[in-house]
């Protein structure tokens, strides 16, 4: 049965991208809003706001029964969770069920073997497909040290309990092994109060390589081509692109089928991500899971003409999937940067303000997705991540073009962005060249984060204050060219 | 040899859109403003602005020695003209070559054959490719009865001199032929001195298909398929679309052949148009090219994924074309809706005003084009169109519905605009089904024009006064939604 009426269970812009395909569907919407919370371009979108609150906003987009009885308030059969807060919470997803509400997603189980990352890799292990050699010492404290032996070198030794890199020491010759593993007991000991190890073959530069999945929950799966996300700082993606510049036709094809392996393996229904690690020498391997809609998924879309909110909604109305595998192509290029409040030229520090002025690129093949609005206000209450910006190119060359032309002129006034950032990743050579791995922002920090000629956009120097707010100065635009003549040409 | 510095001699939207693709690709760019013109989008995208001047501010942009010499005085090695003004006069061609500036366009001898229609009909005609059957009577005024009757019934005779509809008689039987010639001869001497006449076959309930053309000038030409324009007002294309819902696959090839084969019977160099007449019965005329790029490119680049404002850089350039005839296709389906200052409800009236406040839809399939600044004046100086807004969807309905929601979305304040009369022809049955000819929106003048419910926006209630000036209230976005609620949902 078709969603009559969705309440989108998150914030911000992937608030307004999934209310904006709702709205094209016909479908009756309503969004949530903390009562401390500027109001975003989903509260223009929406039919209806909610209102929650709680001791911090985000503990507010965080609470279940909150969310639950405002979706049974507004009459809302069918929640979109968006990706982050409750994505990937299963006990959501049962409220939801209890309360006769569809949940936008997966079902539960596979939502909670997939959030089980120990879980998930002995599933996909068993049932053939590639994940990095590995031994868990619970699995036989007896005979761990051989079994990690057996795993090969350079290999990588975690506490068992660990996380954030806490312990973690490489071991790249087999001399070495036992010392460290005894060191590595120690320190998780010390740490977390627990000696057990888990070791894994060490991946050197390695890719991360992720794949888009639909399932229709009745044992049909078609992936839509991977993303390349080895553009990553502190594990977070900053830039990610579509198709790898590292894979040959038959490695994507190879790891695409895998990835849709994987989802059928669980009987996936809905949109989901299957992220691997894509080694230097052509091997790849099962990190994770994702079982939501990604940040990155517009690459995606641009590339394969496919509206991923528009098939999560039909899928979770029962309707099957809308294309064969065989419909689904990847067309031209397309890159994703995310606009982000933060200095990055003072050690990333996160940037707060109002909005002031805010002039988006636009054009062929340009799409931006924005989550705030001239005159709201960005504080460090949710994700510093202000807007996408998504350009399409025929090819990779002419995609990165666009997508430079297209930050250069992106205009966010009030708030300082990494716009600057991002450009300077797009011109390094290497990103040029598609020569990178995960460790390539934190190799090339030197130079990303030097700080360029500060130069002046005429849309910047043409504004005036207006009642203390900043306006366009139209008519100071042609004086501003003959001013600013001196360095334009 | 690549262009260095382009001259944009144009405005509005179009010379934006061109600036934008010459800026990704390292041109340096200068562009037009009259003195008394307020600036637009293009004025913040181009490095330079060059004043014109002259009586009126259309005067300036037909100024052929003034648009030269700014040509030459920012040092340009080559001009666009955009659409409209200069962009189909062969002696702007003439003169920038004799400035050894490149023209972006085609070469000023088709220019010319193809902008007398007469001598374009008959040079079409004597290829062998279809034109409506004719007779002129210049041609041999002694058989000219004798002619016109083989033309077939119905036929319309129009006075050779004339133009606007004037003296143009409609004849649907032979008895009434020779009456109706002399008429027409009568209302030819009267209206324009001149009593010579013309016939052509009449053609029912006509649809306006164009095809998208692209050649090298060395005898290489493809075609980028077709686009639907049926849908006029008073010859004005108001939404247009690809791939047409009136073709089935060979006729596309048919009608798309033919264009590719007369562009290369003229040894067509650049992007152009041939347009024709497309009878309910399948049967198709030629009705003229248009040597430059169009207002509706984009729903070519949209399905395509070609960027027509590059190839026409790069042909002009000395390149080559960049895709095979074969490489070309068209994917998903693309509609753009042309946004006019106007007040589509009171008889079109011609709208002015201050733009105060611009809010444009965007995300998945959305592409906006537009000419207007918040903070800039609509005048009558210029065509009423402000901007365009183009979508794609994988299908028909899919655009439909993404164009409707993103035109209801569309708010412009301070300037009225024909949204309201966009989306009532998109959401009409006839539309709906594309079973539309050029007469469509006369007919259904009396349902379009109905003046909806005024249905306020919420941005647009939420906005505030401060100096004089609109501006966002971001703050009032949830009071306003309460405020409402009685009419959402």
């Amino acid at each position: 049965m078709p969603i009559q009426k969705l309440l989108v269970a998150n914030r911000g812009e992937v608030a307004a991208r999934i209310l904006r395909t709702a709205r094209t569907q016909g479908i009756a919407t309503s969004v949530l809003r903390h009562a401390n919370e500027q109001p975003g371009p989903a509260h223009l979108i929406a039919d209806k706001i909610v209102e929650i609150d709680g001791p911090t906003p985000v503990a507010a987009y965080l609470d279940i029964d909150q969310i639950v009885a405002a979706a049974l308030r507004v009459g809302a059969d069918a929640v979109h969770p968006g990706y982050g807060f409750l994505a990937e919470n299963a006990a959501f997803v049962r409220a939801l069920n209890a309360a006769g509400i569809t949940f936008v997603g997966p079902t539960e189980d596979v939502i909670d073997l997939m959030g089980d990352k120990v879980r998930a890799r002995a599933f996909v292990a068993e049932r053939g497909f590639p994940v990095a050699p590995a031994a868990i010492e619970d699995d036989d404290p007896a005979s761990f040290v051989e079994r990690a032996r057996a795993v090969g070198y350079p290999l990588l030794i975690k506490p068992s309990a660990g996380g954030g890199g806490k312990g973690m020491r490489v071991v790249r010759e087999d001399a070495a092994l036992e010392a460290e593993i005894e060191t590595a007991r120690r320190e998780g000991k010390r740490y977390f109060g627990d000696g057990r190890l888990f070791v894994e073959r060490y991946i050197e530069r390695p890719r991360h390589i992720e794949v888009q999945v639909m399932g229709d929950g009745c044992g049909n799966v078609v992936h839509c081509w991977e993303r390349e996300c080895s553009i990553q700082r502190r594990f977070q993606k900053i830039i990610e692109e579509t198709p790898s510049p590292a894979l040959s036709p038959e490695q994507r094809t190879e790891i695409c089928e895998t990835a849709a392996g994987i989802a059928r393996a669980v009987n996936y229904r809905g949109a989901g991500t299957v992220e691997f690690i894509y080694a230097p020498d052509g091997a790849f391997y099962f990190l994770e899971m994702n079982t939501r809609l990604q940040v990155e998924h517009p690459v995606t879309e641009m590339v394969t003409g496919i509206d991923l909110v528009a098939e999560q909604l039909r899928i979770a109305a029962g309707g099957g999937l809308s294309h064969a595998q065989a419909e689904i192509r990847q067309t031209g290029h397309a890159i994703e940067l995310r606009i982000c409040a933060e200095d990055a030229f003072a050690d990333f520090r996160p940037a707060i303000g109002e909005v002031l002025l805010v002039e988006e690129p636009q054009g062929a093949g340009v799409r931006v997705d924005s989550g705030i609005l001239e005159g709201g206000k960005v504080t460090t209450d949710f994700d510093p991540m202000l807007a996408k910006l998504i350009v399409h190119g025929s090819d990779r060359a002419g995609a990165i073009a666009r997508a430079r032309a297209a930050v250069q002129g992106y205009v966010i006034l009030g708030v300082t962005t990494n716009t600057g950032y991002l450009d300077a990743i797009l011109a390094h050579p290497r990103f040029l060249s598609g020569d990178v791995s995960t460790g390539f922002l934190a190799e090339e920090a030197a130079v990303l984060t030097a700080r360029g000629e500060d130069v002046t956009d005429i849309l910047v120097a043409a504004t005036a204050l207006s009642d203390g707010r900043l306006v366009r100065a139209v008519d100071e635009i042609p004086e501003m060219h003959r001013l600013m003549g001196a360095w334009r040409n």
